[in-house]
């Protein structure tokens, strides 16, 4: 088994040492020929022999050698491991690669987006690549680990749901044993059931969305990090955990993944105490003051309205991060809490980042009278949702929850300019793994 | 927001508390009202008034009181705040509940499976049933944590699929924008062209399986706990990082769940170094020897041929954990590793837990040649599969992994008589929440 990962090489100068890894690019000097292996942890040049030219990129290798620390004039700055290099003893070939349809050795990967797409399994080798998941990884990490400390626990919600109240066009319909069924679309109603259990509840999930439309910003299948707690004496005590764990997140990151912040020349989100917020119409009227774009009385921001309240944000509150609150009642689902003190509005909110939205939640209606009246008001049949009726029927407390989409704050974070490149399989109506 | 939890409150012995919870239950003693108030982490006695004659169980309230140490006659050894009691000075209803169709107060819940299932939202409340969920959530998370510690990388593997190789009559089908997709029976592709990208990866996933047939130990949706490495000079490497994740989860819950072994008198499954191995054909000569059932030509062990080996397991190794290894090539998936020692047996491997499968796992053919020979073999479509054979077109190192299922590992500690049981919200042919 592997023992050494690449990165650890410059611990091991004047020892013999066995690296495994792929054939990141090949340089032949007359005499002497130049390997650069890879793995995941990073590259390390290998000064080979003639043997070498039988290699390709992307054959799988065990190389045998020994560490050597490289001339002062020599050392390579770009890599982590550019103060050394191995010199090639013994290599034997674990898997032959064929010709690469590119050159993925490069340091910038030059290739169009459904070229990405269409050579998944290669592109995502790439480091640059690769290292967007590494910061999807700590994303999801932090926010479970920030709710832990907080007495949330984490629970297993369905993606195979029964008819819904909340049903809509876009959602995916299931071949289930002679029935229909659904996936789910959100655990909204699951991790509600389970405030009723544990009090206080996450769940990481993949949510299925028959999106009609391409756009950069939507997916089909995404990865979205959802919270959930009771007892609450008011909405803020929501916001202020949402402005804990994005704080946790954005440390974690800074932590973490230093390297792939700087891959990417990015920084993280300013972030301020506490983060704006704005009433929806409020913040539709400084648009309006701003721009001359009258949309007052649009029960959302636009992605362009979105783009501008954020960029007032930065300016006015030096903050990358805006919270909209108070959508009306009608735009926001049947369950969402109407502010008694600002009828026709909810105890709703969003959070925008650089731009774009990265997280909804709002308080709950947890009486069982006014939750099924609301329903019917929308004509839904709720009937159909029993076990989410019953937690209410047997005593809920005050609770409220927020959802963060896992893509788009790494889309945001690190300014990709396709949420399909914060996903290591996208889906779309035009694309599961290979057009359809 | 709620700041003291029940369990909690014996350190406030002396100190008016605020309390925020669900009435468990009432004893009514003439001129005073005893109140066992819940929440997510125990039960606490109330000390109440008149007042307290209006509350129902379930009902949803906030107490404040004084802590008060209970005389040494009256402690109750049975829950960890015993030794305390709250006097009430005010309270508050935050949520009415209705009239219970069953006592969900008691020790034991005594309600059929089908009972149990249908008031999901109520039983999952008594903290008897909750606590499954809460080794659920170790299991998970001790999966994760052993990992990261040998630097593997969480991923996000996708729940729709398109058509695959592996189809087969149990892959639930979906109806996706005018195209037929399907749901994910295993992250198995993803997995293995993930170990390209980061060498060492894991996954939690929910997998969907339309299995036709009502058992206890199948449901059509489950959490599997499913881990891929590459760099590995043998197959007993997989099975050695088997045994390093199982030991690790095991010594996590005795670490975090005594209380929940406690409450199912269970204890942890004795497990030995290393685990006892067996080939499939051993073990049904075993099997043949201890019981004259001559099952030695089938390519798989029945139920009770797995309850039999770990009998043997327990009485002649003292271990309630086997691998049994070598199932036959035409039992395995197309992409399993023939043993280049043993023509026609895998290297491939099940764990059995007390009687049980708990996990699946094998070396995998890591060439593409043999990979693509061995699937047109089985008249498969591989074709269709273009980015599970681009990982292994472009050189994938030798590598193998394993499957865990979250819900049979849980089921078995605890000794519960069906896996619905080690579901929250358990998926079949006859039930999504509701009964179909």
């Amino acid at each position: 088994m592997k023992q050494l990962f690449i990165e650890n090489v410059p611990n091991e100068v004047g020892h013999e040492v066995e690296l495994y890894g792929w054939v990141d690019s090949l340089r032949d000097h007359k005499n002497i020929v130049f390997l650069d292996l890879r793995d995941t942890t990073g590259k390390v040049q290998i000064v080979g022999t003639e043997d070498f030219r039988n290699l390709s990129p992307e054959d799988v290798v065990c190389v045998k050698g020994m560490v050597k620390e490289r001339p002062k004039n020599l050392v390579n700055p770009k890599i982590k491991t550019g103060t050394v290099e191995v010199e090639a003893k013994k290599f034997r070939i674990l898997s032959k690669a064929q010709q690469l349809p590119f050159d993925i050795s490069k340091a910038e990967l030059g290739v169009s987006l459904p070229v990405l797409l269409d050579y998944r399994s290669l592109t995502l080798r790439h480091p640059k690549i690769a290292a967007i998941f590494r910061l999807q990884e700590t994303v999801i990490d932090a926010f479970r680990e920030s709710l832990k400390k907080k007495s949330f626990v984490e629970f297993q919600s369905p993606v195979i749901i029964p008819e819904t109240a909340e049903g809509g066009a876009d959602v995916f319909e299931v071949k289930y044993f002679g029935h229909k069924a659904y996936l789910s679309q959100s655990p909204q109603f699951y991790k509600q059931i389970m405030v009723g259990v544990f009090d206080r509840v996450f769940t990481v999930n993949k949510t299925l969305r028959a999106e009609p439309s391409v756009t950069t910003r939507h997916l089909a299948e995404v990865t979205t990090l959802d919270a959930e707690f009771g007892f609450i004496d008011s909405w803020t005590e929501l916001i202020e955990m949402v402005e804990y764990v994005t704080k946790y997140v954005f440390s974690e990151i800074e932590k973490r993944n230093p390297d792939v912040l700087g891959l990417y020349h990015a920084t993280l989100p300013k972030i301020v105490s506490p983060i704006p917020r704005l009433k929806l119409r409020d913040a539709q009227e400084i648009i309006f003051k701003r721009t001359g774009r009258d949309n007052r009385t649009d029960p959302d921001l636009q992605p362009e309205d979105e783009r501008e309240i954020c960029k007032w944000a930065r300016e006015e509150k030096q903050s990358d991060l805006i919270f909209i609150t108070h959508y009306p009642v009608k735009k926001r689902p049947f369950y969402t809490f109407e502010d008694p003190e600002d009828l026709g509005y909810t105890l709703s909110f969003d959070l925008l980042g650089r731009g774009m939205e990265w997280l909804t939640g709002g308080q709950r209606i947890h009486v069982l009278d006014e939750l099924v009246r609301r329903a019917k008001e929308r004509h839904m049949n709720i009937e159909k949702s029993e076990l989410y009726l019953q937690a209410f029927r047997y005593g809920m407390p005050p609770e409220g929850g927020f959802s963060f989409g896992s893509e788009r704050i790494v889309m945001s974070i690190l300014g990709l300019g396709n949420i399909r490149e914060a996903s290591l399989f996208p889906r779309d109506m035009e694309r599961v793994d290979i057009k359809l």
